[in-house]
């Protein structure tokens, strides 16, 4: 009440970073067609060899695609709890939206060298992995501003729910450092665990779907 | 009025699925021009004829131009009838969005070797239809599961109506594998029946018209 | 009233038209920006010469960028009165992207050829001017079927008003062909009606705006 | 109130061109990422010290995207402010989105000569400061065009606020046109000035702040 009119223009302010954020992420998502390029052959024949020889372009298209996808989706369902929006904030967001829209870059770089000498592998993957890890530490660091001592988020949320997130996000930086550090030893295990991080955007979530219907009873 | 906030948020959830594809359409229509290159002539006069030359490209431009086009109006249909959403939902749009994606790519494949040897011809022909059978699989699919016992849709609506909805789409299905599979036999044939679905759009569409009006009235 | 659901799922609907178009309205002009390229030169110093070199690009640049401008502020517009959407509508709006979309590869074109031999500089501007009178045709018959007999336009509109509309793209329509008409004769004076016609977007709009001031009147 | 009808439909013109803007905003920040392209090594352990030879390549990406960061929060918050559109706002703010629109250009040309030879240096200084500085010439005649006699800003605002505004943005451009003419002299000096005013973005507002309170107070 006492915050209604703050309130209203800060959720203004969180529904237009939510667009921004939205438009920055579908572009950075769709650039990364442009890393598949239509192989030039010489003899007729070759095509296929040809395309089917692009595989590490066609695997680091559908490993950015779900990872961007990863992280689009859970941007939006913090950005359902983040209610208002200050300076710190959008800065935080343009620093995360600078590290999402390397991943191009990145991607063309993994398909480029997953296939090359053993260093060169090792470098795609170790730049590939660390602009992941750090994009996870400025993600958890722009929730965590938000949501220590409610700053930004919704005040009607559960303590227990704020710091279930946190853990989670913590869970997730340490898991992408570890996939950052064994670059340096096995790219494989590397992209395994990558790719299981992206993967677990498919399975369900029970614990934040129980603190989800919790919170559902709590507001009623 | 029970599921009140649940639908709420849900609501939410759909509008910024919404916005998100619309984005990712958006573009992926958009970067077809990428495939449109401007031709280098040595010789004044030749320009013409280069450009002319070019018609694959211009024929793969107006056709993935209209099927990405009718995906896309689709889609946005659909989601008018979609209220809630959930993390499996959000997966299968992100995997639908990744195929709608491919579509520079294969177009540009298209445009490529249009005019090329048979092998090569039938090659960009097979990637062509093929993304695009296995973009209504999975498009179908998202239908299928939003709607199964109005898992996510719109309680109002007709059984009979979603029934109609899914069986078109299932037609739709069978004649993009059908294209899909002529391709490995005759290109010209392919691609008339994608054509042929696109061309589709234009066209009124009674039936639907009919439940509409007909959903209208039972609101009433 | 008694059109209410209708109204209201076409209001939805033309929300998400407008959407969908000023999307790829702001990625057509944007990528009107990898038009220009960064010269690489040999000598040291030649760096300014390169880019001064490089003016039909700007030309080019500057010359689609207001022109796609006052395309996006009329579509905005005029969807505005447009208050409900059929299929019709959204083919017709599909059309009108596919060669809103266009531009950045006639622009391409255009300041590529801009100082090439006479044949490839009247190519080029018949082809940049002919898009655009195609894009004149497509746009006002957008306009009309919407208009005519009030099929899709806010009803509380006054007739002369949508035919003052009617008449003014009727006259773009004649000004862009004649542009057209033009390129095969005269470049200069092709462009420069182009150039006129978008600089008209500077200028007020005095009969419309009387009618707009008129039509708030109406409505109290 | 007597302008009810004129308010509600300059809100919805707001509403797009912020949408419009936005997009662009967001696509020409994204395409950043296209100056940074993968190095092609012959020899094998080459790579690191390929990535590491495009220095110039992230900085210009990391500055040109705290710079489009920074105006797309200002313009995002000046929306906030501005309530009604004109013919003129709507061209004051297409020729914004067209200087804007070439900051991908301008980033790459600094990127590929900051470490040619002098003369190269400061032509892509200069002009990428140039740019800036039209930029902001533009983003304040725009922010004045709105706010002189309350044109089209809400008319709850303290003419102090505004001014204090009006005081900023001209602060601004007279700082980017320093930096345009030191970059004659010093590029180095051009540039700290640049990434100085994107800094500012970083640091909390008090001023703007206590006036924001101010006129929260002043609305009760």
């Amino acid at each position: 009440m006492d915050d209604g009119p703050t309130s209203g223009n800060g959720r203004n302010d969180t529904a237009r970073v939510e667009t921004f954020s939205d438009g920055v992420f579908a572009i950075a998502i769709t650039l990364l067609v442009l890393d598949l390029v239509v192989p030039h052959t010489e003899a007729s024949g070759d095509l296929i060899r040809a395309l089917i020889a692009q595989w590490p372009s066609y695997l680091g298209y559908v490993l950015s695609f779900f990872v961007l996808g990863t992280m689009w989706a859970n941007h939006h369902n913090r950005f359902r709890y983040i209610e208002r929006s200050d300076h710190i904030l959008l800065f935080l967001n343009v620093l995360l939206m600078m590290f999402v829209v390397l991943n191009p870059f990145t991607t063309a770089l993994l398909s480029e060298y997953l296939l090359g000498s053993n260093a060169e592998r090792r470098i795609a993957v170790v730049v590939y992995s660390g602009v992941m890890a750090l994009t996870a530490v400025v993600y958890t660091g722009l929730w965590m501003y938000a949501s220590v001592g409610y700053r930004l988020v919704d005040r009607s949320l559960h303590p227990a729910q704020l710091w279930a997130l946190t853990k989670r996000y913590l869970a997730g930086v340490a898991l992408y450092w570890l996939a950052f550090a064994l670059a340096f030893f096995s790219t494989i295990a590397s992209l395994v665990i990558i790719a299981g991080l992206a993967a677990l955007f498919v399975l369900p979530e029970p614990s934040i779907r129980d603190q989800e219907s919790g919170r559902e009873s709590s507001n009623t």
